[in-house]
């Protein structure tokens, strides 16, 4: 990827832009988030910062299931039906958060021909994960264009995942919503299913639910509305619906919709929406705080050389972890001391 | 707690101390670890630092359940059958994580007459939990307790946990083998058992398999067998077994302890058991580091004041978390540069 190909633009350009709902200002915008250069990401922090009180008006719904279960299709079944939702013009953005796409050369969204109709939508706007960087700086980035859809005047954000490490755990975090996709199997339904998924999930979707398959995808979700009974009821005192659709026939999209206004809702009268909103900005700010001492810590050039070698002592057990680190913090701090200066 | 009852020693005194296998000296230089006193903390820190080419000999093991699982009938006599084991006087030390002693008024282990015969036998040492600290903090006391025990020539640790929080995976995290305590129930064996627990055990005991529950626990025996098919096999390559045992009629020990010998020898063999303790070390270096940078940050007055109004402007979603953390950041590494001058 070529760095900088256009120039920058002033930062009340980008502002005005993006509250004009021009989608190519919102682009490279985005394209600041992502950027390799520091400069580059300061300044749509910057951006984002005054941005900040014309966003959070959207419904933001996270997505993930399994490879194979018809993520991208069923995304651009239900991303065309929102879009022409009730002659609104419901305008969707869809994210990804995709920490793979450096290793199979490709993001899953990269390929926008997977949603080739959506793609072409006046109202839709599809957004590949940034590659080369870490799980959590992608959850970063994918947060942050997140807001930047919203005050572009995006209703409604999508955030697909994979589903790679804790990616879910951090589509959970950014999300009001999390839909969980699955396929109907063969009995045993609840094998092969991530540990802890199911307890995140505030929808459970079957999907090709068509042709041979209709009667399986009917069974799985009676397997599987028995088994979310034995979980206890989740924070936002809502009873997680099982549902199943067919993005091919277009069949069950409405009534997922349905599902989740009726969450949005529910949870807007008993506080349990802007609560969890609350929550998610304060856990994105210590998290962001704790992240950012973890690097400037790691980053100082005499910690990289001196942990080469007690890491290794304390790794042998000749040294007390303890003893090591306080060694290693007080060193630290007289060099910060030194370098701020 | 009084502090300072005593007068300390001096360094090499606690040192010879715990090398001479006293146990006064050894309970004094635990009391220094559990200390409210920082300069006592530091102290230990540093014998412990000195000690550490004399500990790491000892088996570590973890042992958890639910409460009501008979935990302190199960380590009194399998403690009890260890001290006596093969004529060679094992000295065993037992610990608990137990962050909940000061909610409950005391420690699981503070009442030592719950395990009478053993808190009195010569070769047994057993030490509560430290009250008022935090599970980390208190899972670094422990840690550091464990070393000192090793020093002070136990041969096996068998440390404790109530199940509180994430007390399982700070205590997985610091021992060898993790025993996993179960009661034999009514039929659904699987359900009440904490998310994640069955994989990071080694061994699942079903306690109380006597008079009216044998039955039920060799059923139940049978139920985990199956439901532990379903997991890939452990990081050890090691094939999770199922026993059952009576505290009470002394029946099933001696499978449990041969159980574990055999997992120390074939994971010697495979070279698991001097690689789990390495990353061990290593993963205790790094969380020590990390907790000290966070405790440095949020501790510093400047930060607690500078908090509470932002904290509040990113819940509301009034500033980009992010760019508050930079704000913020940048003010801390000034006050540490003036403080450290």
């Amino acid at each position: 990827m070529a760095k900088n190909r256009r120039s920058r633009l002033a930062p009340q350009e980008y502002i005005d832009g993006i509250l004009a709902h021009n989608p190519f200002i919102l682009s490279r915008a985005i394209t600041l988030i992502e950027s390799q250069l520091e400069s580059d990401n300061q300044l749509a922090t910057q951006i984002i910062d005054k941005l900040m009180p014309h966003t959070g008006k959207s419904i933001r719904v996270g997505i993930t299931g399994v490879p194979g279960v018809g993520k991208s299709t069923f995304i651009e079944t239900f991303g065309l039906y929102l879009t022409a939702l009730e002659k609104q013009n419901k305008k969707v953005a869809v994210l990804a958060i995709d920490p793979s796409s450096q290793r199979s050369g490709g993001s899953i969204l990269g390929d926008k021909t997977r949603m080739e109709k959506l793609s072409n939508h006046t109202n839709a706007y599809i957004r590949p994960s940034p590659a080369r960087s870490s799980l959590g700086g992608v959850g970063q980035k994918t947060r942050e264009t997140m807001l930047l859809c919203e005050a572009a005047g995006f209703d409604i954000i999508l955030i697909e995942t994979v589903g790679v490490g804790q990616s879910e755990t951090i589509v959970k975090g950014m999300v009001d919503f999390f839909l969980l996709l699955m396929l109907a199997g063969a009995g045993d339904e609840l094998q092969g299913i991530k540990r802890g998924i199911m307890e995140m999930a505030d929808m459970l979707v079957i999907t090709k639910a068509d042709g041979e398959n209709k009667n399986a995808a009917t069974r799985a979700k009676a397997q599987y509305k028995h088994a979310l009974h034995l979980f206890p009821p989740n924070d936002a005192n809502w009873i997680v619906p099982v549902e199943i659709c067919s993005a091919l026939e277009n069949k069950g999209i409405e009534r997922i919709w349905k599902n989740i206004t009726n969450f949005a809702n529910q949870t807007s009268l008993n506080g349990f929406f802007k609560n969890n909103r609350s929550q998610q900005n304060k856990e994105w700010l210590y998290q962001t705080l704790e992240e950012s001492l973890k690097r400037d810590f790691y980053q100082t050039d005499f910690i990289k050389k001196e942990l080469l070698d007690t890491e290794r002592q304390v790794a042998n057990g000749n040294r007390n972890a303890a003893e090591v680190a306080k060694e290693l913090l007080t060193k630290y701090y007289q060099i910060t001391s030194k370098k701020t200066r």
